[in-house]
């Protein structure tokens, strides 16, 4: 849907935030009647928390907003596919529906890992994929260049 | 080990003290060096929160005051068997050891569901297995009768 595009892009924009912040490159946001009541980007390092993800943080926001813990007609984007922790914590906020980006290669992403989201949750996957994942590859390849010259100094 | 009762003790008076604030009563404690730096119990009723697990917190807390993002030589003493969000946390965490009292019998459990610990994980399971089942069972026998005493008047 178009508009899946463009909340996407928001959550890209979170990203981007992420991105310059030499946190992991993921975004999210969540959405009530086609509004944004929460958005965040993934702040491991920055709150030393490993438990920091962009998911966690706009679940959070979302339920603060609302005053309720399950969030049924809220929708959930997010640049990169959740890992087990956060398909956990949408499980139990039986959020409506999860639309993402990219996928999650690793083990870690909660397909690959055979996690179930709440049967009531509508899955969505692939909007924007392209630059969701060229995004979080960038990182990664800046990383690797920064820690071969820290090799080489 | 007779360390291990000592600490579900004190994760068990955390329970209690969910159980007295109406709070699924799950406790949890983080020790390193055989010391206590964090305890918390389930707050997701309080601060309408479905993250806000005693796992969680105690993660959160003990990654605050250890200034550390990977906790690899603390142990966590949780009541009941974790979730899998908390499991998925306890990964990422890096936990060194994982002692639990009752098992998870739902299918949110992290056993059941298939999730994986660290590999670096030690897990140990069944530490006052029936006092932590107990007070579990209490609560909700509790809840069953409220809700019948409800729909007769």
């Amino acid at each position: 849907m178009c508009i899946d595009f463009y909340f996407m892009k928001i959550a890209l924009k979170e990203a981007f935030i992420a991105f310059y912040k030499n946190e992991i490159p993921i975004g999210a946001v969540i959405t009530y009647q086609n509004i944004v009541i929460a958005k965040s980007h993934n702040l491991t390092e920055t709150l030393c928390d490993i438990t920091a993800h962009a998911e966690m943080l706009v679940l959070n926001l979302a339920s603060n907003y609302l005053k309720k813990k399950y969030i049924k007609k809220c929708t959930l984007y997010v640049t990169l596919e959740p890992c087990v922790m956060c398909a956990g914590a949408l499980f139990w906020s039986q959020i409506g529906r999860v639309v993402c980006g990219a996928s999650n290669p690793s083990k870690r992403g909660f397909i690959y890992s055979g996690t179930k989201l709440h049967p009531q949750t509508e899955f969505v996957s692939g909007i924007m994929k392209n630059q969701c994942q060229a995004l979080i590859q960038k990182f990664f390849f800046y990383k690797r260049i920064h820690k071969k010259k820290k090799k080489f100094i």
